[in-house]
């Protein structure tokens, strides 16, 4: 590795949100610092928001354009952009850059890959076949189906075992084996990406007081427990089944690295109900680095310059980390 | 009403547990000031922690007994108190101590009652019918069914409208006519006994974001938005349903006095989240007032001396606000 860390690729997202805003805040707030990166997207629409703007023709180039202008790798809109007005003719401008980022990053030319926020709904209406970011991610790193969602903020890290779908279908899908393969792939990050070497990680229960000894339901007894023995037979500092509304106070989320969580309410409430503003999403078992701010396109907000780019200098800060810590590893 | 309040019933709760040293505590914290209670148990028991106790005869001596010692209603033990070894022998006691503290405060002699923790396992082998306090309160009150669960800390409430099942049985347990009937009673409390004259209520979805437009769950749709409309009709000020993992983050919390929640961790784990210590459980729909701390009997600490109060005190602290509204309105 150089001296100086290689940049980070940060993602357009959707042009009608707030992506372009709080590109611009993340850039105001950032750049003196040890964490360069280059928009692959559009100069002419980031530029709106009273920052200076250059397009350059290689990542690079990024680190000595950023303390003087936002650097941009162009990607071509295919329609002009009205904030807060969505059009799904820029969905494949939007794919785009999400495309080249990762190709950045898996060619050792970016430090990782960070990405503004995508409206799940335009993309959908112009083809796109993923639910969402991760699962793209993972189709373009050649690992479908191994990503995995951690979310952290400063007091607290939590993965989701099951994800985007309803809580009856979550509790069809939990089975021993998605619980194991979820925890080797974040024990196996927290090592690579966090400079953790034995993270301690918590298994929460499913049933309220993690079903009080099979009164309140059994699946702590014949799904999680043999998931955290065939964990604990791997090596790993695991603790659980925990009942679900005590393992997050104050005192009780000190007492480990990251939370395993059964279903995804259960993983983003006490996430949120913490802090909001400070939220990254990062996703875990791919090649490459990624994380995310832990928020929407936010259409509602979008151009008024009222957008808080705290949670995407959080994302940028995190995904720097991870990469230092990748590079020692 | 006279001038003075009249005095809180304080149950026993499981003598083996922390419920007479965290009495000790909250009477050390509370002697100086306006709420005054007596403890329905065992004189002796609480004297052990460092405290002046004084037996009484009736409830209307605790006001003056309070500020010198901790006025004492006399229950008797059948067995021998052991800290942290609970003696099902002692049943009986636990029992009519709350049976007794009901009675007084239906008659009019006590302001209303708060409870010490009691061992639902320990109940239950001495042929306890009832899943727990809640249930026999109502059964004491003579409205079964009808009691709601109120969970709150100064900067939440919380109410489930499904409690102590399992995630799957809530899922099957949950409609519509559950959403009115918990939403109707914690209205009219919000009203009477907290001073609120136009409750706020936001009521959460069940699924991820709230189902996303059915993509991930329709009991927002099927369940959940029948309840709200019927609601609305009946003139309250009615929110949501709201995706869950958003509606208890910093500023969204601020926007309503209540959340109703569909099942037990969705409301209990934002609560404990945000704070162990302050949190008090109160019991809504019943002819008296009634609150309790918002933690066990803590057996593995009980007789050390480490136990906190601040619950406890905040629960009496809250059952007399309550009573102060009541009287008022």
């Amino acid at each position: 590795m150089p001296e100086t860390s290689l940049p980070l690729a940060l993602t357009m997202g959707d042009p009608a949100g707030i992506g372009p805003e709080i590109t611009a805040g993340a850039w105001r707030a950032m750049r003196q610092g040890a964490t360069p990166f280059a928009v692959l997207g559009d100069a002419g629409l980031i530029g709106r928001h009273d920052v200076p703007v250059r397009e350059i023709a290689t990542i690079a180039q990024a680190a000595e354009v950023f303390v003087h202008a936002v650097p941009v790798l162009p990607v071509g809109l295919q329609a002009p952009v009205h904030a807060g007005q969505p059009d799904s003719r820029n969905a494949p401008a939007i794919t785009t850059s999400i495309a080249r980022a990762v190709e950045l990053a898996r060619n050792g030319q970016a430090a990782g890959v960070v990405t503004n926020p995508i409206s799940k709904i335009v993309l959908k209406k112009a083809g796109f076949p993923y639910p969402g970011h991760t699962e793209y991610l993972a189709a373009l790193c050649d690992v479908p189906g191994r990503e995995v969602m951690m979310l952290a903020c400063p007091e607290l890290r939590v993965v989701p075992v099951t994800i985007h779908v309803s809580l009856r279908r979550a509790l069809d899908e939990l089975d021993t084996s998605a619980i194991i393969a979820a925890t080797r792939t974040t024990h196996a990050a927290l090592q690579r990406d966090f400079g953790i070497a034995a993270p301690r990680i918590a298994i929460a229960g499913l049933n309220p007081h993690a079903g009080e000894d099979g009164s309140m339901g059994t699946e702590e007894q014949t799904i999680i427990a043999p998931a955290i023995a065939a964990l604990r037979a791997d090596g790993m500092d695991i603790s659980g089944p925990w009942p679900p509304d005590t393992m997050f106070t104050p005192p009780a989320r000190a007492r480990y690295d990251v939370a395993m969580c059964m279903y995804h309410d259960q993983a983003l409430i006490p996430l949120k109900t913490i802090d909001m503003t400070q939220g990254v999403n990062t996703t875990l078992g791919l090649p490459i680095i990624r994380t995310s701010p832990d928020h929407g396109t936010a259409f509602d907000i979008a151009g008024r310059g009222v957008a808080d780019p705290s949670s995407l200098v959080a994302a940028l800060r995190m995904a720097m980390r991870m990469a230092e810590h990748r590079n020692r590893s």
